[in-house]
């Protein structure tokens, strides 16, 4: 009478292409079918490949990141049919537990090539790097960032629901808007990815459904009004999301699953990426959308956090005044890209390299806070990093620091 | 034998006009002579002004704060010379308490006129607006924002070194550059406050002094790499600050004592503004801006900050599509407006108005997070707010909410 | 090159009896043979049995705790040789993890019968009860006590080295002196469990030594200097535990697996007792006995502890004065006592049992503290329950509380 | 209109002997008239002297503890008459600040004599010593005992409603019998005091009143189910008590405040005793001690107590078995004494002396937990112990320890 294991509603199969599994997915369109059913209050559990769905290997060079197919990433788990959901209630997803798959204890953080997806600090940092992070239960360190170690805040970067057609046309619509823009005051900057039809993968949808995914279905590298890529790092162990619904049965999808992710994600591939099992409880609030007046979607952190008392936490500062010495007016973007420049400089004179720093920045559970917004003409971010991360002493002192680390990060094989 | 009371390095009268008070000043400018003197090591209370010099009153009108002069502003207590303190070193301030004055226990958090300050939500709120808080031990609360009741997480909105004339040229420099950009361009938007001789206030400097500060001292408005009018909430009680020093004696000078402040002090006067005093302790560290590469100040927060538990929080998304559809590229300014507004439009089902709202923002202890800032084309920013602020049960729930608040904050009087 | 999955370095079989299963044992004794060897910093999984080696069931009575066995508990993984451990030193063992196992996600909190076992409250309390606990990731909740669900804080009840021969008799000759002493004085209570034959379990030992761990193998109830069942609650996932070593190899058993407890273990059978795997590494500091000058464990709790803000513990107060108005001189065990039936006091109004709350105190985790034992004659303790394990609200208020739960735990069939 | 300086309900005179202020009082009895009437919802400053009425000095010599008068002790401030309060109702205590007097910005910490007083580790250490603590706004430091500074969780030791008269002689009839009992066999261990007219202080009471409080007013060392001197290190900033009133009108009356305080006070002046103010704001809940079976006082804490993160706590444990190695049943007074003395020999390798490490533990924020107490026949107490209270790194390693410590504690001149 007792209860039995929980149930796993989707499962993914670590030894066979992403592509061949129907009940994946790497594309937003309402038309996607549904890959599985649970009721509201059911445990289950949700297995999800790595964000490549396995392009990148546990190995010392940084080649397969320089060459990783952009169009062929996010395979997300679902869509997950909720009984009795409606368009317009929200959707609580409790988050009960999240965990690599034990016959993969690894994840990975990486640079993005500038040209390859590039990532927020790209100007200085260019060339694609890796970092491979090893996993010991909660905790997890890298033997490419030695003298690291911390446990994960760990996460699903991508959970939402479909859109309607209205809603995807919307997207598709002001994004297309924003490509149009650029184009026409001659940036080359990729500032948006529209629909495209390469390597698009609409699950178990027959050939016509395929199509019009493939012609229309959004992409899932930013986040949107449902929730999507929105990478917060506390959308934790115990956490509740309430997300809008657009369609009957919701068609909650997950994926993306991050062991830790530090504020912003600052690299691009800025979190420990890893394939895994996400446990995960639903319930509906009817009309809940109209009745709290959601347009985006609202959470609950976890009470589980990894916490370090506010006096573990050596605090950065940043302005909107560039690197250059210009002056740009309240931009918060240039005070936290200033922000995180100084994390760097500051923890190269241990010996680190920039691109070592830039990873962790990207991964360890650092907080990126907008500290003031309003004081003409400088933003003020701040940026604080656990100092029980680093396993040697780290705060200011008299005489400066010795170097400590003479080793890097995974590089690519022409560097 | 035993110690004494702490001495009282810089006083300040609540009762006479600021620009009477030569231990204070209201310009950044290396030649403003010192006020006072103090040791390292040295425990000093240092009693502030409030940010106006005393321009808002206790009532319940916000035509003070509409007619407010924001050339009288900042009257800063100091600059206090640290014995031994040189170029290129390193001032740690410890913050060891702020109270406000006993005599004085309340404080006010404004909504600025879209044409005198403004805000971060200027365009939604365009219109003065003010609450009186009052204070009761470590809480507050407020007529004008029934209720809601919290600990202040007390602190200075400025701190900082005076700067080199070196330093200075290189402020007003690209600070002029930015205004000029925005006339080329046409804005009429006031984008930096540049010097300006009106109430400028040198100190105990003399007439010659005077007009040269008048003249190029730096306003006192926006945060620099000395720190300044950094408004970071977390500089409280127990905190360590490291500034930077650029003129032998250091020249601390301190001010905007806030009693409570939410991240960004969204609203202008956005922050409990109130007059008290400061105890700090300072440390030098001998040529500390080279050796830790610091451009910026850094700190580190006090280890008795109000704390909640994570899972206490209800926090907000925001995305970088503005409230008319229009997709922004990865602008964490729309982005967190966006977070912003979704708050207030929660709360509004309470009864509340969007003033009330945007007030409360301001100054409640709400964390402002730069969530993901890579994901093309949509930054997202999350905004935390900490649910036992308010008296009454808040958390998303079935059938939506009652209106239980009926009044208003204090508007201007042609309202 | 990667890392593969952790390896598991003692296997516990759920569907065997623990007696056939040499990697497990039921005694102290140094000369039970190892089951298995780990190297210093290296990663392992232990597997564990439930305390009871699987003697209660998923069900609705309370018979098989009234029932159960109390010589044939404690069957402890190992004990375990760590590579190169000396007499004399420290073994650091670091919780990485702690899991159910997912085929039994479950587990279960009793409380005994005062003529088997016993516990705190036995005078209150004396019969058998049972309640079941599920387990959805982090979270428990109980069919047997409803309205409350909370993470667990999950951890090992029992772990330790293997004593030295010398320390093994210590052990006995200062226990048979307690119970000799309490015999002499005419007490039928028993206040210790010397050596017993019956069940005793020498793991892979053969006949002689099997006879002689039966002989004089020290009972697993007490935690004593090597650590052992010392039920901490917060030797959770992350925490380091600082071991005594007394012979070669170290020989470290670990067992009784907790889901949650709170401070106490009150109803003895006083945590969510389950079946699972933990996950460990040690590492060696050398001579670190006398370095240290240690005679007990230490330990550092991990930082992810489940936490809500002190502002969400309603903190009961109890004095060493008894229930019967009698007055007993700083005895903290009274005033615990007290304190504990305050809360059970209290929370009864909400229409719970005795017998829930003296579950749900043992199992939830409060926090009892040593408040004064100094102020002659009344010892004082507290108990801090987190209000947030409540579904509903418990906070002192005007008018009382209506009862809102009708159910009671599981109870024995001549109930 | 606005709000003018908090009323101080009750002062206290630093400069006058305490026994001529009759706005306070030293023993609990009814018939003490009332020293001043506040409303509900009222916050009102309260000035209280130190616990001894400014005994001790602030100098290197601990010959004032040793000659300290027991008799003429705890001069509290009140009975406040709080408005509407009557018996059976509950008086909900906030505290909304607790100060030292800005002229005696320091404290003191202190071992009394076994054969004044004692403490908890008398009969290791019976000697009296005495530390100063200086005051740095939050923090606190000693010349006394160097290489430690922490913020205060600040406190009064005090606090409770008068007894009604029934209530009164229920607490002398059992004392008594605690003391006759004791005496019967034959130990001459002073286990309570009993009512003692030696330097009674009825307040305002005129000579009939004294003479019966002299006679039969309760001494004010032990907490009691009033409150009283419960010693609760968490009753700090922002803390609510619920306190049951005996008598119409309450009157509260507090005293004995503390800069800081661990679990247990286990020194006897175990807390940094100060005068100062206390910033109170009382409510009433109607019939609450029917209401919510009240017996003893609950509380919640504040919310802004100094936090550290768990795994900076170095925890000890400590068991049931005595120094000398003999076994106590389940015994929580043995363990958390040797659990004591576990921390004292782990810091004297340090260079501290026993004496010193004893008054530390006494008033450093120090966490003592009932980890155990139904593993016969061996309770187990926990110690957590903040590593960040130590300005030197004393986290366990290999090599040990070296002493860093020279100096000593205030000791007795005959030393």
């Amino acid at each position: 009478m007792g209860k039995t294991a929980i149930r796993t509603a989707v499962k993914a199969d670590l030894n066979k292409p992403a592509w061949e599994q129907p009940q994946l997915h790497n594309r937003w369109h309402p038309d996607i079918p549904f890959s599985c059913k649970i009721q509201p209050g059911e445990v289950v559990n949700v297995e999800c490949l790595d964000w490549t769905g396995g392009q990148i290997g546990n190995n010392d060079s940084a080649d397969d990141i320089k060459n990783c197919d952009l169009s062929r990433i996010h395979y997300l788990s679902g869509p997950i049919e909720v009984e009795g959901a409606k368009a317009g209630d929200v959707l609580v997803v409790e988050i009960q537990d999240v965990q690599p798959f034990p016959e993969q204890p690894w994840g990975y953080c990486a640079i993005f090539d500038k040209n390859n997806g590039g990532g927020f600090l790209d100007s200085h940092y260019p060339n694609a790097a890796k970092a491979i992070w090893d996993f010991e239960g909660i905790f997890c360190s890298s033997r490419h960032i030695p003298g690291v170690r911390f446990p994960g805040l760990i996460h699903p970067g991508i959970m939402g629901c479909m859109p309607s057609q209205e809603l995807l046309d919307t997207w598709n619509e002001r994004e297309a808007e924003l490509v149009a823009h650029h184009h026409s005051i001659g940036t080359d900057r990729i500032v948006a990815q529209l629909p495209n039809p390469n390597y698009a993968f609409a699950g178990a949808g027959d050939a016509e459904v395929a199509a019009k995914v493939a012609k229309e279905g959004a992409r899932t590298i930013p986040p949107r009004e449902h929730g999507g890529n929105c990478d917060i790092k506390n959308l934790s162990r115990g956490s509740k999301s309430y997300l809008p619904v657009y369609k009957d049965g919701a068609g909650l999808s997950i994926g993306d699953l991050h062991f830790s992710q530090g504020d912003g994600e600052i690299s691009f591939c800025g979190a420990i990426e890893m394939a895994g099992v996400i446990t995960i409880k639903c319930e509906i609030i009817k009309n809940g959308v109209a009745d709290m007046k959601m347009k985006n979607p609202m959470y609950i952190p976890g009470p589980v956090e990894p916490h370090y008392g506010p006096s573990r936490y050596l605090t950065f500062e940043g302005l909107s005044v560039d690197e250059n010495g210009k002056q740009h007016f309240l931009d918060v973007n240039v005070a936290y890209k200033q922000t995180c420049l100084q994390f760097i400089e500051y923890f190269k004179k241990f010996g680190y390299t920039g691109e070592q720093l830039y990873i962790l920045l990207s991964c360890a559970p650092v907080q990126g806070h907008l500290a003031a917004i309003v004081d003409i003409p400088n933003a003020c971010t701040t940026l604080g990093v656990p100092v029980d991360i680093f396993e040697f002493e780290c705060l200011p002192k008299e005489g400066g620091f010795k170097p400590i680390i003479s080793s890097d990060c995974a590089l690519t094989s022409d560097k």
